[in-house]
């Protein structure tokens, strides 16, 4: 059998990216009434797998939104979809939106069943071996950051001025206090301590952030969960982004100013364990997450 | 030829609301990335559809949405639907959306065509002679209120609140300084003073809210553009919320608490005057918008 460039998935219906269609009236496609979670596969290995999942049911929860499918239900329609493709190294991205109905702000009622999309297409995760070129944009975003939902204009409009300023990413701030990325976390190391916001409702909850703490406590570096600020980013020893694509990488300039570069050997060893971390839970042979 | 309950379209496709389909790629459907508008119709003529077309040009330059269609063609697409149209009282629903592309926050390289929706299905507007019951939510939304976007979840979730309260509409403020409802903007009346908070990035420019600014300029009725509170609020002799369905209808309760009532002849005059001017401008052999 021919392995597939795309694969995409709506409510049980399978075909390539570009043929599939969904109801015009899933309330995704006028307001946005749905949650997400996404990872990278190597390896045909879905990384961190559960984790995100677990993230996926947790923004259900926050909107509400019933799931018709259960945790290992959708783990295993995701596997399942993985071993179909042509390439092992998949960008796996899974929404749940509150139904098909005629517009109507509040809830439909009675509720409808939870619509399950599911997208895959060939990419890999960044090296850690390059620096990203940030800039910096007021958060005008909603208040609701903790939840992984489909509201992400105000995330793209950041990111496009990134790209238009020749930059990879767009750092949010909320009257000088960082927030996060438009698509990553964003922490600071300073001192050989790696500090990271708190997860309020300004930031949210990433995985490969998670990941970042539990490599600083295995190497032993101390770390700090605060706020902290443009100032304090700019004068960092090494500014770091994460997300599922990109694990940590660090920071080359923010707004055309040079920033980090002065905690290469702490860098480098928290590189070094999360890359680790992932070949081995991606290797050939390795137990399917 | 039989006539049509309801009707979509789709980048020149039509069909039934209920068998419509789009690309799965399109941007709304993960990011929520288009502008929309919509008006009613009374004897088949979309009311006030000019101003409407208006506004959603100005929403989508403000995303810096390329639209195929000019302020005319989209005129005559959406009253050659209309006229499909089994009831001539119909909800007429349209966006545009930045494309359908791969899934990555910045916008796709190059530009992708605007893609147009359109949905309508039968619906009359709110009589005026009833009266709303209200609650007050804290306004979470973004700071881009002023854009009529597809990022429309914090309305969905308050307006939820307002059903599960028995009450018909949210009204959002920051602070204690009143913003708009969910799908109405927000006015008070103190003294024979019409007021309403002004046009900035807190709220939309809503075209039923200019029909009322005008009607108090036509009938002599003084009017105050400014920031109010929930204290004013809640002391006003009227409340007033207004949209493309309810021109401006009067509270009776905020969260349970009595408001209003106390200046119903200025309040019946702006009805009276909201009222005839929708009727003579759908009346039967009257010229097509």
């Amino acid at each position: 059998m021919s392995k597939l460039q795309t694969l995409g998935y709506y409510n049980g219906s399978y075909g390539s990216l570009e043929e599939m269609t969904v109801p015009m009236t899933d309330r995704a496609c006028y307001f946005g009434d749905g949650v997400y979670d996404a990872s990278y596969s190597r390896n045909y290995k879905i990384f961190a797998l559960d984790e995100h999942i677990d993230r996926f049911f947790d923004s259900a929860a926050a909107l509400e939104l019933k799931l018709e499918q259960s945790k290992e239900e959708l783990g295993g329609v995701l596997n399942e979809m993985m071993r179909k493709m042509d390439s092992g190294e998949c960008f796996v991205y899974w929404q749940a939106t509150r139904g098909a109905a005629l517009r109507g702000h509040a809830y439909p009622d009675p509720p409808r069943r939870a619509n399950l999309w599911i997208m895959l297409r060939p990419a890999g995760v960044m090296p850690l071996d390059r620096r990203l070129k940030l800039i910096t944009a007021e958060d005008t975003r909603y208040l609701h950051c903790n939840i992984k939902t489909l509201n992400l204009l105000v995330n793209c409009m950041a990111a496009e001025r990134a790209k238009r300023a020749g930059a990879d990413e767009a750092v949010f701030h909320r009257g000088g206090r960082v927030t996060e990325g438009t698509s990553k976390n964003c922490h600071i190391i300073k001192d050989g301590v790696f500090i990271t916001a708190p997860t309020d409702h300004l930031i949210l909850a990433g995985v490969a952030r998670a990941h970042l703490l539990r490599a600083c406590a295995a190497l032993g570096i101390p770390t700090e969960v605060r706020p902290f600020t443009l100032e304090e980013l700019f004068a960092a020893h090494e500014v770091v982004m994460s997300s599922a694509g990109c694990f940590g990488l660090a920071a080359e300039c923010i707004d055309g100013r040079p920033v980090g570069g002065n905690a290469p050997e702490l860098l480098a060893r928290l590189h070094r364990y999360l890359w680790d971390e992932f070949i081995a839970e991606t290797e050939l042979g390795s137990a399917a997450t």
